[in-house]
């Protein structure tokens, strides 16, 4: 079915896959007036782009992104804005091998399942290619946060067995290491482990955290349209995640109400709390607090080393996924946690602004 | 906004307080032609009903549940199925306290900020009582599920740092224990670690995993439809949910592809997997595996202990929140759990049937 | 599918059949703050009411609503409201002739097709009288609407070939009728012809209009979300409903650009329009002149004189639908008129919130 | 909003302005296997196609469509369908004149009402050009219902005040006349009129009536999702379009039940009608008979003949339209008819596969 769009009011609609002619999105009900240009998409495309450091492939992805619609005089006109971005560097002839078997941790059988035949190329639709248009779309949606003072930063936080020490946290190292850690020694120490896991001819899993400062209260509605089961969805719709935290997450289980819960108490004239276990959210609604997600991927399903597994005619293999892949997804996927959590935080401001009778008729007056 | 709708084409959208005159579910969607009656509902009901253990509250809630519409001569007719479940024994004589201040963990300072003010008797629409019509939907939808030869089973994992031993896993043992966990050994040492919680007025987390079976490949959408994802997005809209797993979920972290990847083998003549690291789902897709997901839940935040606070007047106080509260939210969600699966299942079920232009002319012709 | 919606942000979901136990209606999105009593519905309710006059049926249906959910201290709180209409004097016992065969006109045959039987009583799902559950969302959302400053008014125009004359045009004629009419004479005429009409045991169609005034302009969207084409399909889902216009509707086909055109004038200060045949909406998008919408209703298909069908076992019999039934549907459906045109327009108010950046960050300041 | 989409399972979402550098289309959820190239859009994009005849523009519009996904190996593959127009002939320096004022008829004025501002050139997002990507969408509708046996075709009705005979009606026709009309003297006729119509700097109005056969019974909802209320949603949103019909229309409004209602009879052993007043659809759903609509469209708004406006700076002026535009609508309107009739058509039959239980057992097993 239609499940190329996410969002209610900010929605986008992404198309394309790894191996044809190009691919995009396109947002809809982007509000008028934000002024927006390629350039302001440059800097989070380069974030994804592969080829930035020796953990991600050196394929060359030219993807850089052109504004098709929307725009006039340099302002979103309120209509929808298209941005395509073309697979120049893509070569199909590597994909012949692969269009006969099913490859361990991808997609490969379940869209041959689903669909009956599959784009075997690059892993089509299911590539990880397909989140440069989320991450064009992201960068809107991080614009118009940006001027309403809210910021979204994601970062990893672990890599294998390797985390981050809170107590170094130090923001400033997130951009200095190719992994994204706030943390200069477990950057170099996870910057080792995945030399020797790549040698190995293996891959590895990390964690990405993901903050929301300046976010209003009243985000997310009490039932369905929680705001984190909204981000969990948004962040599990990310291939490799197999986790989603919010707040202190899984952590929970093995604390107690009189030290979860997190006191109300009055700072500067205004209601906050002490801590901040819930993550910014309660009941589903946004509390004013940082808003805090992590997500976990698993280990890159390609890899050198040999893997059972079965072809089209129902034979048992072994097989090595040639190439050279990326030993560990979690660093150029950082800025696709952040693209997602601005996409579902500003939907649900937009969403938020008919809560209140007074302020719709205050808004028309 | 409409908040309260969950699902596409088998769609339930839920009403109702902790303290008004009644709560409920609407089901539209739901194919014409199933056998339905109460009967089929209650027994769901009685899982998440209260008072069945001394971990649970001995609030009497009368959970029955009568089907207004959508049923003729036994049988659903396609158009809205409308249940309702009376409030029959709530009283709000205890509330005008809760009604001045914010209690922690709980949904009263973000609804204030959203509305501009609160139903505060017993938690109003936040209340876990919604989960009741949560739970009157799931019943129709696992019924239909087993007409498709697929189960859901939740039970619970771990409490507190009392978790279950895989290696003495008990279907049968589920029911025959307060707390539905699946270790005799594991419950008893639960069961004591509730009672220690309680009498120090404290409250306890645990985690809830849940299994499907019997579902077909082909489940889900690749991009931001996917299974995983909507799964994610059920289980993080229920109250007190903080994390949200598939298959081995962040345990992932610390694995890698040579062996987190499920390699294809053969068996019986069919295409299945060796291992099932990834719960059933690839890039978003059903496998035809058993699906595998678990949730973490906090400590009920409701708890006798003295709590900081801050009132209605922004003067910070301490409270202790009164009444008889369940010491752990987790065997009452359980039932929520399997809801809240089977009502993501079912619904990916019905959009499957449109994948493939083969089986649409099959179908009309 | 799940049919029974309408809306986007102020969103309704009816359900029930004409003679189950009850039928009612769920508002999701309505805005916190809104004085609401059943006393706001009833009047609606009331001008839908059978047995108003010598042409409807003098049929009691107790059309009393009850409010259960979603208020609190006489205030909307922002949760779904929940309404529901018991059928207290229904009777069954008078359809099991009309079980066995496909009433002309009427959806017992489409219905038979679709789902593979019915609930043949009284049209159960497709009875006129889910319209009831309409009436009463209707009823808020033209509360809020007036709290705008919006009022939403429809009348009757054309009854068989008989047609108001708008040279007479007398607002407060209105509820001075049976009918509807703004127009004494028309209306002592129409009534004539289907006393005529009635005793001749046939039925006659008519034409309903409805104008908006003080909606501002801006409301809707340039391409699939008209204000138009939703009031269209708002318009056309009422049962009965056979043609839809706006503003001068196929008049236009008649006229020229030169006189078609609406001239922008200034008066007082403000941009207008010297005419409207444009019915209020340009491009889709209102223009904050009087929106103004027609629709034409066919001819009751229940009719006491013989007619030729075909029963379940594929015989070809003659019939005649026994019981009292209105000999017009239109008065009776005025108000469903103005019920659907303002849960348009309330909904697409509330979308418009979010079109200018300049608002979103003003809202957010 | 994101008001740039249409339909549930099938899922079209359009952009692009007449100016800008291109507009497309992204075809969401269409099924996979499906035989598809350009060569199957470009028949329906060169009858939207200016140029055609004396009675559109000369503007010579380059419509070619370029596929850039969800194609593999010539079928779809059941992800997003891209579909680009290149606007490689648009130029914009007429347009600096009609920036400063507001086109009677046009939205000019309800553009900058809702966003501020507008991309005037041509019409930008409101320009009758965005039709393009709704024909081309249209165009893989079409196809897959010519799959399922159902045919969709539209033609002009009536141009001004000259209507076809239905009794000359000759299908052969349709595509031997610039106006699609199925009645060759009406055609010569309404020829005539254009050209005095045009000479005298004005424009005309016109009727296109669709008519769907081979549709199955059971297409639609009973409630908000009515067969007849998509259709007229999907019509209206085109536009131009001020009047929706479905079957007799308007007309019922002058019937009497006895004759408006369709007998059921048996022919070749089928429930059948004997008249097909209604149009195909009763209660909602399709009853396996013709399905019959009809659009009124306005004269073109675009006139030389001079008129009065208003301009930003508030003041009242004179304006004369230049350019050389179509001196009626209608022509070029009939493909897009026929488009936004099969995406609902299409849209439907999808979501009916799950109407039935038993239809849901047999396709899983």
């Amino acid at each position: 079915m239609a499940g190329s769009s996410f969002g209610t009011i900010f929605r986008i609609t992404t198309w394309g896959e790894s191996h044809g002619k190009a691919l995009g999105v396109v947002i809809d009900g982007c509000p008028a007036g934000l002024e927006l240009s390629e350039n302001d998409i440059t800097p989070y495309m380069n974030r994804r782009k592969p080829g930035q450091s020796r953990f991600s492939t050196p394929r060359k992805e030219d993807d850089s992104v052109e504004i098709l619609s929307g725009i006039f005089e340099g302002k979103t006109t309120g209509t929808p804005i298209s941005m395509i971005v073309y697979n120049t560097s893509q070569k199909s002839h590597d994909y012949s091998e692969i269009a006969t078997y099913y490859r361990p941790g991808h997609a490969d059988y379940t869209f041959d399942e689903k669909y009956g035949f599959r784009d075997y190329r690059g892993g089509g639709r299911s590539s990880g290619r397909e989140t440069a248009a989320r991450v064009a779309a992201g960068a809107v949606a991080c614009k118009i946060l940006a001027q309403l003072g809210i910021t979204v930063s994601a970062y990893t936080t672990s890599i294998g067995d390797i985390s981050i020490d809170y107590d170094n946290f130090d923001k400033e190292e997130i951009f200095n290491n190719n992994l994204y850690m706030p943390d200069k020694k477990a950057a170099e120490l996870a910057s080792q482990y995945l030399q020797d896991t790549s040698k190995a001819g293996d891959s590895a899993g990390g964690i990405i955290e993901c903050v929301v400062t300046g976010a209003p209260s009243g985000l997310g509605d009490p039932v369905f349209e929680k705001l984190d089961a909204n981000l969990a969805k948004a962040i599990m719709s990310i291939g490799a995640v197999k986790g989603v935290e919010i707040g202190d997450g899984f952590e929970v289980v093995h604390s107690n109400a009189s030290k979860n819960n997190d006191a109300f108490v009055m700072k500067d004239g205004h209601v906050a709390k002490a801590t901040n276990h819930a993550g910014g959210i309660l009941g589903g609604i946004s509390d004013g607090d940082m808003i805090i997600l992590r997500a976990g991927f698993k280990p890159t399903p390609s890899i050198i080393s040999t893997q059972q597994t079965v072809n089209k005619n129902h034979e048992e293999i072994d097989i090595s996924v040639k190439g050279r892949h990326d030993p560990i997804i979690v660093p150029r996927a950082v800025v696709v946690v952040e693209a997602m959590t601005a996409l579902s935080i500003l939907d649900s401001l937009l969403i938020n602004m008919t809560s209140k009778l007074d302020n719709i008729i205050k808004f028309y007056k």
